[in-house]
């Protein structure tokens, strides 16, 4: 395998593999990736979380790690994505973590370059690395997903886990059920609301509420959303016992979570962004142990 | 010890340890750090030489540095700096630096947060390692600073530096006396003017002309400035023969030192830039030595 | 040695080592640098090949690589370029890799700094290390370019490369002919079409259209730069049967070259990418040695 852009592309068992080799890896497991390897991260949107997560990976895993300046690079001279991914791979880039804006951006990449390319996100569309590290964080809790309902709560049409965690989790048996204002359910069907389905879930997914990609026309205020759709300290006192709140931040404390519960005994936001660096190391060595063979 | 926020918090058994740890290390000294470690740099307004600077003395101690740019970072989307530093804590990164334009942006986070905390200047309020790094350079000049004369000259009220140092040098003994223009003297008093302060001063300590904070509202040109207020070439030769010019930089030529002065005989502003390495090495030691026990 | 400039300081004996010291170093030869120096890239204009390739090639020799941000740095609170170099100079910093858009922005700082300088671009002046990686192509390509013609096609006036490529090629015994429009000849003389041209040439060094540079008065589309200026597919089949097609990149597809033609078997263009690295390395391991005799 030469990529991961889409978390679809995994069979249930290399998802398994993962986890199982991320959960090693946070163990203390040494990593197994060849010497001099090196990695480049092309990030054409901001992101603290998802970039510093995988720069660490790298750095654990020993690669070296060339920076790139999006706003200061030759794609400000518009140069296309896939000559600086042709440019990269001449200069001697082995893998590249690509975010970017526009949907399904690796099409003209992949099968054309020789670097190993992982999809950082991609507009409202696929973040696989995301979905693995909530799948990590989930198995830690619960032996199997078999039977365990998962809710998914906010903002469907705009983020890139929502869709990507569906595929997973119903492969990995789990039910899901969505909750969203009207305007942002896209094509999920709604059923409960949060009240509603709080009652019947192992695990809380919340979904960013992502100011800077809407239009300022939504029916509701902050104050407005965080009564019918945040999660509340009232709500999360009526999860049940062994429920967890994930969340793939940034949150906005006080819209979609109560500032108390970030930090709450149910919640595994830190976790995630813990596991989110062994998720990726064990992504990185298994893309280029593939590589190596 | 967990952070270093304000000078104001160490001893004067811990301002002078670190004074000689940072002199051994000039001298060559071998660092003592554990392997593994991991440092970022949060840098929120722009700066030079205490990035860089803070960036060779991790490398130096064999750190391992993830690159940080505030510009592209989550902080875009609205994330607050306790957000941001609570995700580089799970990311795994052991000790972070900050440069913040606000003062006092670290007290919601220290004692909060795993990481040490090293303030790199915050707003108007304090900058600790520059005033370690001006004593480590005076006290390289002179054997103590009982009965020396520093005088601090420019622009008192938006200075980082001049409260940190006043603070510190007359806990080691030094008269200090001011020197400003009415606009700029804050809470200081002034009894002299640069001319008069000249003949009795050990140390001049200029402090920068900070054209990008100002409003333009001055009474005065940067003529008028250089011809009151700055170390002119005149005013170097009119200074004892083994007083010294301290300038923090970035300096302007021309306002308030000349041309000519900055790489004088009296200087010791390349010297400081060089200081400031080792002294960050000391503090960066100290602080995560403390850490290991 | 303790810069390199411009191409035109460098006797043709260098330029000759240069090269093979690349190529050695691209057959794997072990780079001959002192452990611990300490680089820095100083890019004022954004880049992505020059920039990249540099911090590669750094890595390769085993330098310690300090970041800057030219757009977050001292230099925006109106620091001169000679006073950032005397502060990354105090820091320790071995050698700097400038791009500044100034022509000759160096005069100021060579032989007033210890660290070794490299150009890595001036204004529309020099650009030694592009000019030495072609150069490095051409003499893989050729036992010598004695008796060769190397036509160099498009805005001669903007070019950094064009002036510097004409005093190298001739030095080495090459013929050099010159196709531009009419507001791009500049001092240059232009005696054939591109059809003429191509067929004597053994070398069709292509420059690129800046147009970031230009102010929207050229008299032509770029359609109509295509049709008379352009490396079209008709035109590469025109080409003799060895020559070979350079273009210093970020090229334009479908302006001065066509989209078939870059990875055409004639096309030289990510082999020059790929050069680039190792002939930086040379250059580096060049300058540094001289520097510890």
């Amino acid at each position: 395998m030469r990529a991961l852009t889409s978390i679809e592309h995994l069979t249930t068992d290399e998802l398994l593999y993962l986890v199982k080799r991320a959960r090693q890896l946070k163990a203390g497991s040494p990593p197994q990736v060849k010497d001099g390897l090196v990695a480049a991260n092309l990030f054409f949107e901001p992101s603290t979380r998802t970039k510093m997560s995988f720069e660490m990976a790298e750095r654990k895993l020993g690669l070296t790690v060339l920076p790139f300046e999006a706003g200061f690079s030759s794609a400000t001279k518009g140069e296309s994505l896939y000559d600086t991914v042709k440019t990269l791979e001449a200069i001697g880039v082995d893998v590249l973590v690509i975010r970017h804006p526009e949907n399904n951006y690796y099409e003209p990449i992949i099968d054309q370059v020789k670097p190993v390319i992982i999809n950082g996100g991609d507009g409202t569309g696929n973040h696989p690395t995301q979905s693995l590290l909530d799948l990590m964080t989930m198995l830690e809790e619960f032996e199997t997903l078999e039977g365990k309902t998962v809710t998914i709560v906010g903002d469907l049409a705009h983020s890139r886990v929502a869709r990507s965690n569906v595929h997973v989790l119903s492969k990995l048996g789990a039910q899901i059920q969505f909750v969203s204002p009207p305007e942002w359910q896209a094509e999920f069907q709604v059923l409960f609301s949060l009240d509603e389905a709080i009652e019947t879930s192992d695990v809380i997914m919340l979904l960013r509420v992502q100011h800077e990609r809407h239009d300022g026309t939504q029916s509701f205020t902050k104050e407005q959303y965080h009564e019918e759709y945040g999660l509340t300290e009232a709500r999360m006192a009526a999860m049940k016992d062994n429920a967890i709140v994930l969340h793939p931040a940034p949150f906005n404390r006080g819209v979609e979570i109560a500032d108390a519960v970030v930090e709450g005994d149910k919640s595994r936001i830190f976790e995630q962004m813990k596991n989110g660096v062994y998720m990726r190391m064990a992504i990185l060595e298994f893309l280029l142990k593939e590589e190596a063979e």
